[in-house]
């Protein structure tokens, strides 16, 4: 069992089992919260909540020693419980507006970015070159926003289009001002070193920058995100 | 010189030298290119651009071997060059809004608020209890802005109202929408784990609220920071 959970640690193991690992009792918490599909708790002998989250999730306890579980996890002071969690299959949701990372390579930044989709109403989706949202570091970074917002994937832009949306792309320069959305929109977010591809920025229906002063590169993708999606609900929230 | 460089990696040693280290060519080329003071410039004998970055600057350069410039710096992979500059006086501009960091402690934060802060126009103001704002980890993440805006700091609202500001807490709940602000203005951001103190808050002259969809939290200070001085900017940039 132990052996199994530490599978999570790795891409591989997730998509061979549909599961994912939660560290800590702030995701745990959270996900039991928010009803996910909880498989197993792993808690050590001395953790008092984490019997009730088992049984509220209706997910099977597993008590550990302390070294079984710093091998379980993935943090160097790791906090008990951990869970293996079904993850949803990924699906775009039709009835939001939708932050895209697009290439987004940094764990951390990533998760931000889902908790900030989770925070204005949006649904995330993980375009092409985006790292793998369910991993240790993503997971950690969103804080339990994975189980308030949707999380969906798409291999380019006519999934977005096919899914009803308008494609609106984050440039450094030359788009709009970030603002509401005229219909159901899908907004893509570049990684903060290249930014969005050339033939990306082509194909999308409109584009936003945010104006900056001078001296200024570009913000980081979860800023970005959280500035056109508070943008976005202007008046509507 | 390399054991006066160390020093600096210790706030200590900053205080007493009045001076910071700066690490890697970006920021130390932000540095330069913002006419920064810069004492020292240490390189590795491969670094092909660390003598005119000294040179522009009127700096000192200093050829040292990889060991020496490992222990130099602070990073597992340091890249040459770095540089001892001297940490501006704190003052509080008069002719711009403030971002007030209060009570921040993490310095991955504090570092991309200050980066905000530069993005939108803003000067930066280290209150109370902040992370000392010329540690490495903080130059780190800011990423050179330090260069590109004012560096102040203060210990009491009373001191930004000297400045002649009006001041404007962020608060997870009642406070107004983010808008354009009607005078000059210091916002006061939180910690992320403890928001502002109750006092504080009380002390301030309005509050202002980031609307957030249920179960949201709140949002990690540099994206509240990013969202309050965009909404600043709003028609007028």
């Amino acid at each position: 069992m132990v052996v199994g959970a530490t599978r999570l640690h790795d891409r591989r193991g997730r998509v061979a089992s549909g599961t994912a690992l939660l560290e800590g009792p702030l995701v745990v918490a959270e996900a039991v919260a928010a009803g996910a599909d909880v498989d197993t708790v792993f808690a050590t002998a001395d953790d008092p909540v984490a019997a009730g989250l088992a049984e509220s999730a209706g997910a099977r306890l597993v008590v550990v020693g302390e070294a079984a579980f710093g091998r379980i996890t993935t943090t160097t002071t790791p906090q008990s419980p951990a869970a293996v969690v079904r993850i949803p299959p990924p699906s775009i949701p039709r009835e939001s507006h939708l932050l895209v990372a697009w290439g987004l390579s940094d764990p951390g930044n990533a998760g931000t970015l889902i908790r900030v989709a989770a925070a204005f109403g949006f649904a995330f989706v993980a375009g092409p070159r985006t790292v793998d949202l369910w991993g240790p570091k993503v997971l950690r970074s969103a804080a339990g926003a994975h189980f308030h917002t949707s999380i969906g994937s798409c291999d380019a832009i006519d999934d977005l289009r096919a899914a009803g949306r308008r494609v609106v792309g984050a440039v450094p320069r030359g788009g709009e001002m970030p603002g509401p959305f005229a219909s159901d929109t899908a907004v893509l977010i570049g990684s903060e070193s290249h930014g969005l591809p050339d033939d990306v920025v082509a194909a999308c229906d409109a584009l936003v920058t945010i104006p900056m002063a001078s001296g200024s590169e570009s913000l980081n993708a979860a800023i970005a995100g959280a500035i056109i999606a508070f943008a976005a609900g202007r008046g509507h929230m």
